[in-house]
């Protein structure tokens, strides 16, 4: 039997992928159109104030091609929060004008690598920052979920721990050539949702989503035993940028 | 040929996913929600007091992410209840603002080693106790189906007794580390529904289901031989939760 | 090259899984739903006239979860017969108010061993009986689509002729078990649809289905050889049931 | 590297399945649903006009089963002229009651063993007949997708051109048992649409489809090289049983 | 580990892949279509002004089959000015009457091995002809996703280097057999899109197509490393052929 690696778990994770219903958008009344845009706004900073307040974190994007319109990202303690938080967005005007396609429920996960000896995870600053994190504001987001694959010889569960531990290291050094260009959140969704985790990159150039993800694929980690969902790409989009991109 | 090991079964359970169409229940005159959630309020609590008469079991959980809002488990001793019981939620006023989007028919399922010599299956509190289940008011579900693998030299059905027997004896091991912690219910669906079993667990704490399926996915019996379908999680609900929730 | 044992072959079926549109059905005036009932309840008798005079087999009934609401079972000594069965059928009233969810088009088929020498196919009356056969008027129904594995070393029409009789030899012997508890139809439907054979079970008691097909699980023909599509179980339901289960 | 043996190509083929929406057929004006069936003649007469014409190929047949009600077969020179006729019949007042459900795009396919030396592929009265077919008008039609496998040991481009040779013409032995009872037309689809090839098979006896598919899967070629996609059949349906059959 | 070979990266690409509501469309007052037909026209002129300044490519296409009507390729210096396209599009008349069903993020993307020592990427003519592409004019295109195959000995991430580099020569060399017959525009989309690669193919010969990918098919590049998407094709459509295939 192999033995499992500890995780540091973190806040929960709600992304939120929609599309608009353009026909239904376009027509409604302006006013309609105007109370349903000052409820999104509003939803938008509320959540981000909690940002602030530490109390969860938010991320609001426009997403390219027609897979899916817009991305929300939620954070927060616990999953009553982030559900709470759909019904909550359900209610504001805009969410009529909106359709759900797609959601992914995760957890921030750090590997217990991170906690040396001597450091309580529960008080120290750098730990508490990555497992609760303030959302990146960089210019774009990337998101994909991910298996660790498990086809015969290719089954990374039924690898020691030293040996995967060593694949992580290399896969680990190629995401370090990324540092400063690329943040990722990664958040663990084994009994969470349907894949085992969802990573969540940002940048200010989107070119550097497709460098990362390219060079890692010839990383014997991910070439021999990772597996792909869905990649989605877009754009932080403030509340004004919101009402530029909707206005008809 | 490989020998079966005969299971105890006991009350057939029906899991049943739905979402609400939003914006057809906010456009609906507050009457009309009045009584949609009065008539859903009197069919779960029927279904409650079925529960504590022993004539079935009944949960209601608001489910996080968007693949489903509310996920209502009804337990009876016939699969016609269960029909019937879909039939009657259908005839509620609530149900009009719902749309099914998953669901999944099993029948409570025990290993027969349970059953030490001398004891009736039929009369024994213990093993009648967990094959007609009162379902646990933990504040957290989590529902998954899954099936045992038979891929090239991965066939769990091609493997003898005695090695079954061996690894499900080490999976149990990992489940005994939660007890306390995290209690499972499973159903068996072969020849009932898509997969061969489903699983739902109970917990206090979410993150005890995340660890739980994590550590087990190391084990041979999850590694090599386990496919899974889609997880859910969500919390339990009480009728007043409801009306907070879908309130508008 | 393997060679094929030859298969007798009697009617063509057609199984037609449908949903109710609740909304709309209990929307609708109390008259239109009479008329609707009548009009399905004319069909049904119709078709139930055809099989006691031996033109056809029919079935109806209720299924339980979401993934269909009624099954329609239906064989013909022609597909031109079951397409106009599935036109007929739409025409009704009640036809309004229901959505096509899964259908499966195949033919009565039957081992070439079972065929004696000496033995009039055409008219032998066990043969004729099982090729055209009345449907049992059991409690319950089970179907589900299957296709023998064609992958790597699990290869089922890479064996020889013998390596097969042997195989459905040992899964006959199962099945001989549930004799008298449950009754078998089995149907081919290679060149007629997605799958290679679909599967209709009849019992008193649902729990025989999950049983035989756990049971064959283990036994080499399935655990090496079988894909299974997805499954239905439901419970026969007469015209006055199908009225007390849409009455609103 | 393996060796392509070159193909010979004829007209382009255009399959257009379709459900008819049976609520709105049935509740629209009889003006409108006779109109609506004028429209739907004239397009089919005039598409078997230009079949005699030698312009194209049409065939349109009644789909048993619900994964579709109709099939319009169409085969022209140009894709240009398949895509105008996708719109002239949408243009019709009978596609508004239709919904489109499955298409395939292909280009009827000959082996250039069928060319033999000092023939002249482009005036060989022959081979022109087969690489713009007038479609059989035999009773019954068969359509299937399929890829040639590439898994492993099964890998169909990986033979060499020899050992693919002598594969075909084994397949093409148990093809030849069925000349005179079935008719196949082979459609190549690689770079037109998802699968490789489509095989549409013709025969006034529906069994024969069954036969055929089965005694074939036993033959090396299908049993470890061929998947499969969607199998649908039906009933020739000339202009009169169209309206029979849509007559309400 | 294998070592990535580094790409060029050119423009951002979004095909916009979409199907008509013909039912809406033709119930639509003249003047509606007009004005619909009118806004599409001003945002395809606007889009080929654009590509004629260089600022972007524009491509409009008559799709053949019912998966999609119509394609829309653009291309653009960043994924926000894709965003902002969709969106415009959105907002046009036209676009009510249309619904997206399918839609490819990706980046032109050139091999490393085309910059020659010495050669400024970012002034080469050549190279930024290639890199910001102006699509070809021709009367077919084909488009379709894929991947490089990760299964067991299939692994094309765990060939070396020089393997990869050996393979896509030969490949390579096929494809200039139908230089001046095709041309392609390979767009990568990896952390893009859920394919790694999208081919676009442009040709006055759609037989072309067939030839090339059922040629390379065999290649050992594609026979054993290549996993391909839906393929698309269909006709170069102008604004006048636009308004005559959608006249009603």
């Amino acid at each position: 039997m192999s033995e499992a690696v500890e995780t540091l778990d973190g806040w929960y994770a709600f992304h939120d992928f929609r599309v608009i219903d353009w026909s239904l958008w376009k027509s409604a009344d302006k006013a309609i159109r105007e109370q349903a845009l000052a409820e999104l706004a509003a939803f938008a900073e509320e959540c981000t104030r909690d940002m602030k307040n530490r109390k969860g974190s938010f991320g609001q994007y426009a997403i390219t091609g027609t897979k899916a319109d817009f991305l929300w990202v939620h954070m927060r303690p616990t999953v009553d929060e982030l559900t709470e938080l759909k019904m909550r967005f359900q209610k504001t005007k805009f969410a009529d004008f909106t359709r759900p396609v797609y959601s992914y429920t995760s957890c921030v996960e750090l590997s217990s690598y991170l906690a040396k000896p001597g450091v309580d995870v529960d008080t120290d600053p750098y730990l508490q920052g990555r497992l609760k994190p303030v959302l990146p504001d960089t210019r774009y987001v990337c998101f994909y979920p991910m298996n660790k694959r498990r086809e015969g010889n290719d089954n990374w569960y039924m690898l020691s721990r030293q040996e995967r531990g060593e694949m992580m290291k290399n896969h680990g050094l190629i995401g370090r050539k990324y540092a400063g260009q690329v943040t990722q959140i990664i958040t663990g969704s084994q009994g969470l949702d349907d894949w085992e985790w969802g990573v969540t990159l940002y940048s200010n150039d989107v070119l550097q989503f497709k460098k990362l993800v390219y060079e890692m694929r010839f990383d014997e980690t991910s070439a021999r035993f990772a597996d792909f969902g869905p990649f989605y790409i877009g754009s932080n989009a403030s509340n004004a940028q919101m009402q530029r991109l909707l206005s008809v």
